[in-house]
């Protein structure tokens, strides 16, 4: 049963819009009774929407506004003019505190730069990241970053590696998750300078977290670490070549068995099952990334989802508020700090006093 | 019928070398009854072997050396100790003229700076790469750089196109191969400024290759193109990530059919034409890489993989040398270095001379 909270959804964003959004609070709603939704959007599209699903009278109230960022609006752009629109309006509704998080389906650059500008990050976070659970032999790991920062330096993959810790932590109730830094060899001489500086920073902390040091391109799938850590460029890049190539797979398959009709009879057994896989590595059950170092939980869904797909999403945003991710973002970040403060010379005690105390 | 040259061979490379080494040139005679192997290794291993394959009598010279280049080998420690090395000779055998390619299935690392060291670049290539090809809904296509940069500039992309385009045309057989350049978004604006400015160069060329722009990971198994270009680090994850989710998608079937009777009896009608499937991506069938960019034909065989992936790296060396990939290579650079120098304002002229002429 999960604690009564408000979640803030801009109920304008995503491809299908404003309907598979409701249908998907609908979903929610029945896994999370206690949760309240804010729906921003048009007033006009949304209420025969919501005369359609009874249920959701009284749990949903709308806050009308009828500016929409468009999919191929630039995120500078969205800032701009975006002001009155259902996503900053949702996202706004977080930072006055009527909302625990926010979910939209809209344009991905213009939530990232509305968030960062509204919410700003949480303290000791350069950068936030996308982060989200991919399907894996032995469950699911969180990768992050999925896009949001396509060049980082090695203070920003620190902070997505204790990120990612709390997120596996939250989310898949880990205890201390493992977590690997992705490179092109599990040697520690591999790849560039920058990732062997994370990797010897991550080795020496005292972080609650196991660092398993590098992991390869198939560790990803293959479950070798709870937490993925990378650039926003890599882990775009392999997230979308995981995508293409199970959907490869698939339709090779599909191609096959339609050849044959020894096959196809076969399959008539066997489909069951081979759907079943299918629903194991669907995007929709994956669906709903977190944007993880902002002053509040806030959820993109993918914007070409269904209601399933969108009412995952809000299941995300519900287990982030629930599991209080962010403060123990804060307090891990507090600790990483602390040890490095410590481990540096004191710059204010002259060299003469340290040798007087020997 | 393939032409008649010399292939030299690390004959002692690989995890199961020089066993499977033996077997994939001798499945590889049968493909390729003109071409000559030099087997470079220890002789009282190979002469056995060579025994039990009596066609191999007629096409085969062992060069023995007792020296082995081992797989935990630093590339500067084989540079230093293995001048004696099967890897060394085999590479040097075509350095010499003796052999008009190389095949290796030894350490990848040790492979490429001897080759760089023996060989040398092609006349203005700054870094070889390494390319191989990948399955997609269309066919094939080519990736480059999969892991021998980690870290690339503008100019080594550009060449990475080029090369790739000739790979993809001597391989492939296109005439005008499509080539992508690997971002996190197809929209121009998108990823780093390093990548809008080789996009912007190969857009201007007028070399013999269709440029595509952006492509995205999922575009990579889609077959979106003929040739994806990116840098070593970005391409190894994402090769990795593909046949780490391919073989993750195959185990999840395989489990899912275990756990039911009824599909048990299904696959037993079904099974062949998946069993087609994964022959279709299997990794044997897309063995041997090619190192592009240097003064000779360079394959290198996956370490772990079994005769009939060592044949299949030995044709992609036969392909190579028959369609004379360097020459291409050679003449797409020289083109582009004259447009550029073209495109270039001359700099002896003193400003003054051009505004008299105007």
């Amino acid at each position: 049963m999960s604690a009564a909270f408000t979640l803030s959804i801009d109920a304008m964003g995503g491809d299908k819009a404003p309907d598979i959004v409701i249908k998907g609070v609908a979903l929610a709603h029945i896994r999370y009774p206690n949760v309240q939704f804010q729906l921003h959007g048009d007033e006009a599209k949304l209420k025969p929407l919501l005369a359609q699903e009874k249920k959701l009278e009284s749990c949903c109230t709308i806050r009308h506004t009828d500016q929409v960022v468009t999919n191929d609006a630039k995120p500078s752009q969205a800032l701009r003019q975006g002001r009155n629109s259902s996503m900053w309006k949702a996202i706004e509704a977080v930072k006055n505190g009527e909302a625990a998080g926010v979910v939209s389906a809209g344009n991905t650059g213009a939530l990232m730069a509305m968030a960062r500008l509204i919410l700003r990050s949480l303290p000791g976070i350069d950068r936030p990241a996308i982060c989200a659970l991919v399907p894996t032999r032995n469950g699911e790991t969180a990768m992050l970053d999925l896009g949001a920062n396509a060049e980082c330096d090695a203070r920003n993959l620190v902070e997505f590696a204790i990120m990612g810790e709390c997120f596996a932590r939250a989310l898949l109730g880990l205890e201390r998750p493992k977590v690997g830094l992705l490179n092109i060899g599990s040697e520690d001489l591999k790849g560039t300078h920058m990732l062997r500086e994370v990797s010897q920073t991550l080795r020496e902390s005292h972080l609650d977290l196991e660092f398993k040091g590098f992991v390869e391109g198939d560790d990803i799938a293959a479950g070798t670490v709870d937490v993925v850590v990378t650039d926003g460029f890599t882990g775009n890049v392999a997230l979308k070549t995981a995508e293409g190539t199970a959907k490869l797979v698939f339709e090779f398959l599909r191609i096959a068995i339609k050849s044959s009709w020894i096959a196809k009879f076969g399959m008539l057994f066997a489909k069951p099952v081979i759907l079943q896989v299918v629903a194991r590595v669907d995007p929709r059950r994956y669906n709903g990334a977190l944007f993880l170092g902002l002053n509040g939980i806030v959820v993109k869904s993918h914007g070409g989802t269904d209601a399933v797909g969108f009412a995952n999403a809000i299941g995300n945003a519900v287990d982030m508020v629930s599991r209080d991710l962010n403060r123990h973002i804060a307090l891990d970040l507090e600790r990483l700090r602390a040890e490095q403060a410590a481990a540096r010379p004191a710059p204010d005690v002259p060299p003469e006093a340290g040798l007087a105390t020997q």
